[in-house]
């Protein structure tokens, strides 16, 4: 009998599923509603539902699912399996993710950070499969990012590392969901595209449209010869080059991975943002360094966490 | 026989040694002009002859010395000993420290980046000793920085990170020495401190003493109720605090330790910063996380390099 594992992406609307082999090889995907109104335990039995049912659509028993694991929207004790709250979730506080997944399902559960878990998903089988040290920034509504260090994700004392939404780029500066000001979120992010150019560009007819969406923008400054797009997209580039240099002056990665809907924009946002870290980050430490797009896409997350489960459930680490 | 280690942190200025059991006490400290301007060459025979000097001011034989660690004021390549480049030392570039001191002193040597140094000291026998991850922030002349991740110095993809100093902590501020626009640096150094309390500060008297140093200014905010002395060293809290929120949102540590010259101000300057975070730093982050002065000072960096060296000496592994 083969072992299949199993990644779970919950998400504020849908559960993303994904069934996977032991070398992170996607086999099947399912997507279901969350259901997230009806509570953490509607929630969670619906995850166990949805296990039974991707394996059988794969054609295979329950039974063959060796381990599953969850990527969490907000931070998570790893070590216990306990989702300390998720924002995009209702009244997700304090759930033993883990304890109760386990009692469903009779396997092993791992709950992992979600931006953590597309981490661990490009690193094993993804774009930063070559190398040791990587971040990734996923880039959409928020931002969020996980680090690889020595081949492990870097968790912090509290799992609270690789918060880097959160890195202040602009002292100051624009007020962030956090409640803080200048967070790389409150420039970088798909959100924070379309406000700025809201408030900035005032002059552009796209600025009016009630429907304006962070695509549309970028769209209006690469192919619509929109000055005032141009603009906030050039400074949207500038602002997470300065992340990104914070980022290579402590952590001096190998590589870092940029994922998330914004990089549906394409190689010439990247080469926007690149060009813009190669201004402000030292010589040596950018040309150590690659900046490139995700390979793994919207699958990093399935992937690196039915990963992260089997690496638990064969060696008892976390990954 | 006891084997012996001996530390050396190479100055612009001196060289200071000391002589370190296996378990990290420093037995016997010796200082000595670097004559940095005689080149390289020069400067590596007068350590040669230093480590000689100390053992025998220590009554112990050079034979007794297992292995010596050198402390270098820039980046260092830490596998083959090669200093790539060191702004305050002359010619230092591409130096080959490892092979010449080898060659001189036939034990094993290990040359490490100095405020790496000075951060796996306070982790091994300083203020960090009981904490697996910690990061250090030297603040003198300049700004420098050390991170320990489980329990190992965290070195990047080519021996560049923990660059803390150049964390960009305004966007397009103060010209940094480094050529950058907004560093850490640029702002909460003693020289920093200085330039930026001459701009600011004009109505104070203190501002046209040529000989004013950072001292002064932390004595007359702190004791002579000098109102732009005050303000400048709270705004020099508030940017420390945004270079230190971006290193808890990143990696969030146990501990944040900080030494070097600036720290001669003592508890009040600490807590001003330790407030400033509180601001701005998540509070379950900032919760986990200790800030608090070196406990070793100015021994960290001769400490923390002889220990690098015995483990290397034993292990044949970089600490």
């Amino acid at each position: 009998m083969t072992k299949h594992y199993v990644g779970i992406d919950l998400g504020g609307t849908n559960l993303k599923l994904g069934l996977v082999s032991a070398e992170g090889e996607l086999l099947h995907r399912l997507s279901t509603p969350t259901e997230s109104p009806k509570g953490p335990e509607h929630v969670l039995q619906r995850m166990a539902d949805a296990v039974g049912e991707i394996a059988e659509g794969a054609g295979c028993a329950t039974d063959d699912v060796a381990a599953v694991g969850v990527g969490i929207p907000g931070p998570v004790d790893t070590e216990s399996g306990i989702v300390h709250f998720a924002p995009n979730l209702s009244c997700w506080t304090n759930i033993h993710v883990r304890e109760s997944l386990e009692t469903k399902l009779g396997c092993t559960i791992v709950a992992e950070n979600d931006a953590n878990s597309a981490a661990y998903g490009e690193f094993r089988v993804g774009a930063a499969r070559d190398v040791d040290s990587m971040v990734i920034l996923t880039l959409g509504t928020g931002v969020g990012g996980g680090i690889i260090q020595n081949g492990r994700l870097v968790r912090g004392a509290s799992d609270m590392a690789a918060e880097l939404g959160h890195l202040l780029v602009r002292y100051g500066g624009r007020l962030c969901g956090c409640g803080n000001r200048g967070c790389l979120e409150a420039y970088a992010s798909a959100t924070a595209v379309v406000e700025r150019f809201r408030v900035e560009a005032g002059v552009s007819d796209l600025a009016h449209d009630p429907n304006l969406d962070c695509k549309a923008i970028f769209d209006a400054a690469y192919e619509g010869g929109d000055r005032a797009a141009a603009r906030i997209v050039r400074e949207t580039a500038e602002y997470l080059a300065v992340g990104i240099t914070n980022i290579l002056h402590a952590l001096n990665p190998e590589m870092v991975v940029l994922t998330g809907g914004m990089m549906g924009a394409g190689e010439r946002y990247l080469d926007e943002v690149r060009r813009a870290v190669g201004e402000i980050a030292f010589t040596q430490t950018r040309a150590g360094c690659t900046i490139q797009a995700s390979v793994l896409g919207g699958d990093a997350g399935v992937i690196g966490t039915a990963l992260a489960a089997e690496v638990f459930d064969r060696t008892g680490q976390l990954a």
